[in-house]
């Protein structure tokens, strides 16, 4: 088990067929994670792809999730939180100015996530919207309007996500008030 | 007035303060729309950047679509359908084969805007989520399912926008059944 401290990131391999765990130790903590292609990091995962595919913007268990290309990347295994959102991108300096102007800009997930992918060879422009786990951000279907919640994982709470190729993965423990309730915890992971 | 055949695309630079309108000339068709920063075409439309801005997926006159470096490509000054779309990517080869096994596959929006956008540098990986005009994609908010309706655009409706840096824009009269309610139909455009 490896721990990503408040407010990190960090960036590994993760072969075709072995597994990834993200589990949230202390509850209410979401972590974005993105996915390329080792062999061809241009190959990155889409939301558009994987809504056009799974068909639902509430992915979980039985889900895949696509590449820009329309390749399957991972596959979610098993799932107790059920909440996660696929719409919205990491947090950054630009958005930390954005939303929080009183308070300390951090680098935030874009940031963090820009420095351990950067060994690989994918830069800034190079991060799509990412996956965000235990993220809750709900749509009201009639007028279209999201917004940012305090996630409903608690303590011990996983995902499970099986490698379809083999990836250069990217995880975060998320540095932004509103996506963690508005505390900053730690998120574990596991490869198998 | 400039008139995209139907089940194809085009490419154009469109400099900052000029407007683009799209007019659907039948009704029930859908554009896809792409922008790209003209100077650096590594900066592109974000559907994650925008719906983190505008906080609504539902996008429409005084909205605008940001880069995925959070800076404003397009404002919306106006809009006759107020039903759009910017959660799905452009229908391709993939799709095709994926969504209609047992009809003749075409390239569709991307085959035509990798095709349009290629003389400019813009590669097909460098082809995100597009902002599909008048593509109209309910969400149910409790399920998070979504569908590919028959637009709501009639004959004569338009959308008109501002863009707010200089940009190379992909366009297209959509190529895909669902979204056009199994008809193709033309797309008229207008730079003003």
């Amino acid at each position: 088990m490896t721990r990503i401290p408040p407010r990190s990131g960090t960036a590994f391999e993760l072969a075709k067929g072995a597994s990834l765990t993200v589990i949230d130790p202390e509850g209410s903590q979401v972590s974005d994670l993105l996915a390329y292609n080792a062999q061809d990091v241009r190959e990155v995962i889409s939301n558009g792809r994987t809504f056009d595919y799974e068909e639902t913007l509430h992915l979980s268990t039985g889900n895949r999730l696509w590449s820009n290309r329309s390749n399957p990347m991972l596959s979610i295994v098993e799932d107790t939180v059920r909440r996660h959102d696929f719409l919205l991108t990491p947090c950054s300096t630009a958005t930390f100015e954005h939303f929080y102007p009183e308070k300390p800009v951090h680098r935030g997930c874009f940031g963090n996530l820009a420095e351990a992918l950067e060994p690989y060879g994918i830069g800034p422009d190079d991060i799509p919207t990412a996956f965000n786990v235990f993220m809750n951000v709900p749509v009201d279907g009639e007028s279209g309007l999201i917004a940012v919640k305090p996630p409903v994982s608690r303590a011990g709470d996983r995902i499970v996500l099986r490698a379809e190729m083999d990836l250069i993965i990217g995880l975060t423990a998320c540095s932004a008030y509103d996506s963690n309730g508005g505390s900053f915890k730690p998120i574990d992971y596991e490869l198998g």
